[in-house]
């Protein structure tokens, strides 16, 4: 098979760590006798730097026309304290999703035996935790009309959804739970918003086509506690984008694993992968980030394209790095810590 | 002094609790000779089954009317997954702060030291937390512009802020963090959210006049993992109403005290004092419920009135509570808990 990727490495400690999952797709690929063609394309705060726009046209059409897009991170903080920047590398992300239509965004949370001392939480409350959570992410208030008053003393956000929207969602966020546990927890807020009702009403009237799944609802600030008290208990939730972006946020550091956690951003065009922790600018170019999440999403991109062996090796591949102690600093238990470059050609190796 | 108080007793555990904190208020007033005239009103389910308003006009008066108002909990699940019903417990909660003015929503987290192993999180990561979150309370997306399209295919929520409404609580928050360790926290969304970014650029004007406070920005969904990664390093938080609903809810599960943490909403008019937990139809009417939340509030209520050695009294009663185990079930170590009215009588006679 012929694999077309686009990569976008991004900002901060992107590009590292995305090498270090090209790394392991091209060893993947020898093994199993593909062929990979990367593109690589500009996004994010490289971006604006280069040409101006976080999201430029060119790399527009670079992912429209490849399988998948591996990514990395972006963001600089030279833009987060500055209310006034005409624009913002986040701003390239979300016109990335509208564009490529990425509704959904998948979170699996997964624990690993071996790094579990690392979790906030207490040992029984976190071991065993598995569930996924599916954020919508090109409606709501991210992109719903905003702005500020005249004499700049008033500013507005504009929150909205379709029942359109809704069902496709729900209609995924159905099959992963079809696929794994059977259970479905939507989190909204219908005791106060009007989108969430519209959100419950949809779910509720999706409920009999599903009757093996056994659905429940729950108030977002319930979820915000109730994941860190019982997070075993959950096996998909699903949820709107801005709720979504906090409860998976909240989701993604109870195991102690945040730089190990993959995602997929599927797509009407073409999905994305990438690792769920940012572009922790102070790490970039030390050669000291964690490459495993990027990894990891790398084999939901392989997945994705149904390479499932493929996908496997990968993961067989972090699990026995992990075992062995092959790792970055951040969670490096005792002896000496590897490089991310050193992570990345182990895996390659291995594979 | 004569103390006028409203009791809003509300649904569920809401009148039981609401009467243990009467007993210690009872108590605290024989003992520094005040006189205490309690004005009870109807809010909640409870008020729309008996009036048809969860927030009726007699009620408002009677809370305009008194010096504080005390609140036990409102809420019942037969109106929870009715998406249509017209009338919900929770409106008479929305109309009750706006008419009341009630702006600011403060809830500070403490940890108790007898009751640190009830923590999801590991001791060392919650031992010696302390912090306090102030929620704005009367703005953003909750009183916004919301409703439904013709065709009902389409809802939408509105989120607006206005310089006032920021400064207003803002000022409150520096005040808190003045008396405090002088740090304070701003939550937003400032990356993508036109009104956080008012809320940021807002903050940051007035940092000029409060140079000995720290003050940092927190995008929202980094706040929801750094709250559980490291609690100990917050000290005060202010954020808009709907980010501050799921922060403080999730703030209050990581000490493991939730049955114990208090809260006030600060008003133009008058304020009110209420457990954070909520109405616990399960266990309502089986005088099972913990009652120091609301004990709590009354201390807080006290304190709103400067009659700080009574709030002390209040506390120091509650402190000797939990060091001899006189206790409810859920917080209970060996031996047999009490019940709601055993506790508030033992704590009344300790007074
Ligand atoms: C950068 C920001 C716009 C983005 C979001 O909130 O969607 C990020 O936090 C994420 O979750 O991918
Ligand atoms: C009941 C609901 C409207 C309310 C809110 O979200 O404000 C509650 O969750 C709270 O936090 O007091």
């Amino acid at each position: 098979m012929k694999l077309n990727i686009a990569v976008l490495a991004g900002d901060g400690i992107g590009p590292e760590i995305v090498a270090q999952a090209q790394k392991v797709i091209d060893a993947v690929s020898v093994k199993f006798g593909h062929e990979v063609e990367y593109t690589n394309a500009l996004v994010g705060a490289t971006a604006i730097d280069q040409v101006g726009d976080p999201y430029p046209e060119e790399t527009h059409d670079i992912c429209m026309k490849a399988d998948a897009v591996l990514f990395g991170a972006i963001g600089d903080p030279k833009f987060d304290n500055d209310p006034k920047a005409k624009v913002r590398p986040e701003q390239g992300l979300l016109a990335m999703r509208k564009k490529l239509g990425l509704y959904a965004n998948i979170r699996p949370v997964t624990t690993f035996p071996s790094l579990l001392d690392k979790s906030p939480l207490r040992l029984d409350i976190v071991e065993g935790s598995d569930f996924v959570v599916v954020r919508e992410l090109t409606g709501g208030i991210y992109f719903g009309e905003k702005g500020r008053s005249e004499d700049l003393k008033k500013a507005f956000d504009t929150c909205t959804y379709t029942t359109e929207e809704i069902e496709r969602i729900l209609k995924l966020a159905f099959s992963y739970a079809e696929k794994r546990n059977k259970r479905l927890t939507v989190v909204d807020k219908a005791n106060v918003l009007a989108t969430s009702r519209l959100w419950r009403e949809t779910a509720q009237a999706m409920e009999g086509d599903h009757k093996d799944i056994e659905v429940d609802y729950m108030f977002v600030d319930n979820a915000a506690m109730q994941l860190i008290q019982w997070p075993k208990k959950f096996d998909v939730m699903v949820t709107e984008n801005m709720f979504g972006d906090i409860i998976s946020d909240e989701a993604s550091v109870i195991t102690g694993s945040l730089g190990l956690l993959p995602s997929a951003s599927v797509g009407i065009h073409t999905s994305v992968f990438e690792p769920i922790h940012g572009s922790y600018p102070q790490a970039a170019g030390k050669d000291i980030a964690n490459p495993i999440a990027t990894v990891l999403s790398a084999a939901m991109l392989l997945e994705s394209l149904d390479l499932l062996d493929e996908a496997q090796a990968v993961r067989d591949a972090v699990n026995k790095s992990l075992e062995e102690g092959v790792v970055t600093e951040d969670i490096a238990r005792d002896g000496k810590p590897c490089k991310t470059s050193e992570v990345g050609d182990w895996l390659a190796d291995f594979i």
